[in-house]
C-alpha cells in the first residue's frame, strides 16, 4: 500500500491549485507582522469551506503536525508564525460575510473577511462595528477573534469578544462546534482570545451598533510626555467617556514627520488626539467639558485647532509603518496597566532605554491603559539588539509591576509566551495547562503560541 | 495500623466541636430550599479557614467521598442537596467582611457572609452591590457567587460574575489559587456559576457602585398577563432603563393577599412592579416617559398611586413564603427567554398547565427575561404530583425553543440537569465534559450538579 504524502492527501481536499509546497513560496508564510520570528511550515492549504477546514485538521492531525489557521498575518506577537513543520489553513478565501441584518443589527461573517472592509460595509448601512485594531486594513475578523482584538474604540465601545454573539469552530479533533449566546457565552469567552489554539473558527456571528450621528476631533499638547499621561485619568475622572483617547510621544511624531510632514508638534513632548462621538449635543457638551478639564488642570496642556487635529488624527494610522524612519526594525509592546499608573509605567521604560541607549516610541491607547512601547534598532548593530531584546523584558515586568497585564490586544503568541511563567502563581499555570489539554489533548493547534510551558 | 474514620480525621483539623455525625443533625443537611429533593451526607465539618477549607478538600478526597460546600442552602435547583455518603463542608463560620475600600469601592469578603447583611453594610457608606436574589435575608455570597445569582436589579446593573474583581479557590486537589483581574479574569468567569463544581471559592473581592441618590415606585395593572408581558419591551425599547421591573401574575398575587392582604389588585391578569432610580432628575424625568409608554400604548394599563407602589413593592420578596397559601408543595422554575418571548413563552406554560388542571404561580424580572412558574401542588394528590413534575419539562422545554436558556440565576443544580443534555449539542456536551474533567478529574466536587452525564 502506497501511503501519500500530507500535500498529496491535503490536495484530494481543497484540491492542487490549493496547495502550497514549493519551498520559495513556503517562506511567505514563515512570518507574520513581527520582525525576528520565523518558521518553516511544512504544508499550506487553502480552505474554502468549513468542511475543509474540518478535513485539513482531521489530516494534520493524522499526520501528527502541529497546525495552524492564517488570516491577514499581522500579528505583532508572531501570533501566526508557524512551528517548523506545521501545516497552515490559509482562510484567507472564506471572507463573505453570510448575513447582515440591518434591523436587528447583527451580521455573520467568515474568519478571512478582512476588517476594514466589512466595518465599512456596515457604515454604509449607519451601523457600527466597533473594533478597530490599527492593522484594519488587512487584519481579519477570524484573527480579531482569536487575539480579542481592540484599538482606540476599546475605551468606549469594547473589545471584540463583546461583540460575537455566536461562533462556528472546529476543534482538535475536526468537530464542528456551533456556539451562541447566551447558552454557550461561557464557551465563547473561552474560545475568543484563545490565539487559534483551542480549535478554529469558522463562522462568526456579531452583534452590530447603530453609528452615532456626531463626531468631533480634539488634539491636545503637552510639554512634557508625563503631563500629558497624568492628564488621561483626570480627562475620565471628569465624566468623559471619548470614542477615542491616543497618546503619542515626541519620537513617534518624529517617526510620522520624517514619513509624511503633517505639522505634528514634534517638539511637544506628549499628544493625545481625543475623538468625541454621539449626539450633537453630546459631542458639543463633552467638547466644552474637556477644554475646562485642561483649564482646571493649570498645565501646560494646550488645545490645537480643529484643523490640525484632523490632520494629526489622520497621521495616527501610519504610525506603524513610520517608525523605520527612526530604525529599520522594531519590536513592538502590547502592555496594559492601570489608567493611573500610566505615566509611572513610561517613566520606567524611558529610564531603562536610556541607560542602553536605545530609541524607544512609545505611544498606545491612554483611556483603556494600553501602551505599544517599540523599540528601535539597527540589526547590524549588536549592541542595539540586544538592547532590544531586554528592553522587551523591561517592559513585560514593568506592566507586571504596576498591576497590568502582558498584553492590551495583540496577545501573547510566541513573544511574549515566555513570560506567562512569571506572571501567574502556579496553580493558575496548572489550570491554564489543563484547559489547553482539554480541548487539544495532543497539542497540536498553533503549537508554541500562548500556553505556558509544560 | 488503625486507620481513623473521615469523621475523626475531620475532627483532628477542625475540632470534634465543629464535625458532624449524629443521624438526626445531619439530616438537617440533607435538603436546601428545593422540594423533593434529599441526600444523606456521611459527616458534616463546619470550616473557619482557607487552610481548615483546603485541608477538608483533600481529606475527602483521599476518603473518595463526593464533597460539597454549603453556605445558605437556599438553593432552588437542589444545587446544595448532597449526594449520599457525601463529606460537606459548612462555611457558615467564614463569614467575615475583611476589607472595604469606600474611596476605592471595593470589598473582600468570606463565602459564608450573608448577602443582605453585607449589602446593608456598604449601603451605610453609600455604596451599592447591586445582586440581590430574593433569599437574600438567608444567601451568602459564596453561593451567589456559585450560582453566578441575580436578583431584580440585575437587567440595569448586572450579575454577580460583574462584580467579583477576585477570588481565592480551593481545587479538587486542596490546591489554593488566588485569582484576580484582569490577569485572570476569564478563570473568574469560569469559575463564578460553577455551583462548587470546579472548586470551593474561600474569598472574594468585589466591586462596589455609588448608591444612587434618588429611586421611585410604580406599579402598572393590566387586565391580562399577556398585555403586562406584551408591555415590558415596549417600555426598554422606549430607551428606560429600570433599576427593577418585575412581573407578577394574578395567582401569585392571589397567593400574597391570603397571606397578608395589601390590596394588590388580584382580579387584574398582571402586574408590573417598577423601579427607577438615578438622580433626581432622571427619576423624575423616567417617570414621565413611563407614563407616556403607557398611555401611547392606548391599553387596559393603569397607573397605580405611589402609597399602592409602595406596598405591592413590600409585598413582592414574600412571594415564595407566600405559595403555600395555594398548596402545600412547590417546584419553582427559573428560564431566562428573550424579552418579545415572554408573553408567548407564559401563554404556553398556561396552556399545558391548564390541560392537566395543575395551579401555576408565574412572575419573574421581566425586563431581563427571566420568569419563575411555580408549579403548586398537594404530595398527597398522586395526579398533582405527575403533573408538577411534567410540568418542569414543559417549562424547560418552552425555554429553549424561545431562543432562551434553562437557569436564569438558580443555577442548574440536580434540579435541570437532566435538560443539559437536550440544550446542547454532542460536541459542546463534549467540551463541557473536558472543562469539569480539567479541573476535577476524579468527579467529587458537588457531584451530579450542572455538568451533562458522562
Amino acid at each position: 500500500m502506497i501511503r501519500e504524502d500530507p500535500a498529496a492527501r491535503a490536495a484530494a481536499i481543497v484540491g492542487h491549485a490549493h496547495v502550497i509546497t514549493d519551498a520559495d513560496a513556503l517562506w511567505t508564510y514563515g512570518y507574520d507582522a513581527t520582525m525576528g520570528y520565523r518558521g518553516r511550515p511544512a504544508v499550506v492549504a487553502a480552505a474554502h469551506t468549513e468542511a475543509d477546514v474540518a478535513a485539513l485538521v482531521r489530516l494534520a492531525a493524522e499526520e501528527r503536525m502541529p497546525c495552524l489557521a492564517r488570516g491577514g498575518a499581522t500579528s505583532l506577537a508572531a501570533g501566526t508564525v508557524p512551528p517548523d513543520g506545521a501545516f497552515v489553513i490559509d482562510l484567507n478565501a472564506m471572507r463573505a460575510v453570510r448575513r447582515l441584518d440591518v434591523a436587528k443589527r447583527r451580521a455573520t461573517v467568515e474568519p478571512g473577511a478582512v476588517t476594514r472592509e466589512f466595518r465599512t460595509l456596515v457604515a454604509a448601512h449607519g451601523l457600527l462595528y466597533p473594533p478597530d485594531p490599527s492593522s484594519e486594513a488587512a487584519a481579519t475578523i477570524g484573527g480579531n477573534v482569536a487575539t480579542n482584538a481592540g484599538g482606540p474604540s476599546a475605551f468606549k465601545y469594547g473589545v471584540t469578544r463583546d461583540f460575537v454573539r455566536g461562533l462556528r469552530l472546529v476543534g482538535a479533533d475536526g468537530e464542528i462546534h456551533a456556539l451562541a449566546r447566551p447558552r454557550e457565552g461561557p464557551l465563547i469567552d473561552l474560545i475568543v482570545g484563545s490565539e487559534g489554539t483551542l480549535g478554529i473558527v469558522t463562522e462568526i456571528e456579531v452583534d452590530l451598533l447603530e453609528a452615532p450621528v456626531a463626531r468631533s476631533l480634539h488634539a491636545l499638547t503637552y510639554a512634557d510626555d508625563q503631563a500629558a499621561l497624568e492628564s488621561v485619568p483626570r480627562i475620565i475622572e471628569a465624566g468623559l467617556i471619548p470614542a477615542k483617547l491616543e497618546y503619542l510621544d515626541g519620537l513617534t511624531m518624529e517617526a510620522l514627520e520624517r514619513a509624511r510632514p503633517r505639522g505634528l508638534p514634534r517638539e511637544a513632548g506628549g499628544l493625545l488626539l481625543v475623538e468625541l462621538d454621539g449626539t450633537s449635543e453630546e459631542v458639543r457638551r463633552d467638547g466644552e467639558r474637556l477644554r475646562q478639564v485642561l483649564v482646571s488642570e493649570d498645565r501646560e496642556g494646550r488645545v490645537a485647532s480643529a484643523g490640525q487635529a484632523g490632520l494629526w488624527w489622520q497621521a495616527r494610522t501610519g504610525i506603524t509603518a513610520s517608525l523605520g524612519r527612526i530604525r529599520p526594525a522594531k519590536i513592538g509592546e502590547d502592555i496594559c496597566v492601570p489608567r493611573t499608573r500610566l505615566a509611572t509605567t513610561v517613566r520606567h521604560i524611558r529610564r531603562e532605554a536610556g541607560a542602553r541607549h536605545l530609541p524607544v516610541a512609545i505611544f498606545g491607547h491612554a483611556a483603556d491603559g494600553t501602551l505599544h512601547p517599540n523599540m528601535l534598532y539597527d540589526p547590524a548593530v549588536a549592541r542595539e539588539v540586544v538592547a532590544a531584546r531586554e528592553m522587551l523584558q523591561v517592559v513585560a515586568e514593568s506592566a507586571l509591576s504596576a498591576g497590568g497585564v502582558l498584553s492590551g490586544e495583540h496577545g501573547l503568541g510566541r513573544v511574549k509566551r515566555p513570560f506567562v511563567a512569571t506572571a501567574y502563581d502556579a496553580p493558575t499555570l496548572n489550570a491554564m495547562r489543563r484547559i489547553k489539554h482539554a480541548f487539544d489533548p495532543a497539542g497540536w493547534l498553533n503549537t508554541g503560541a500562548m500556553w505556558p510551558q509544560a
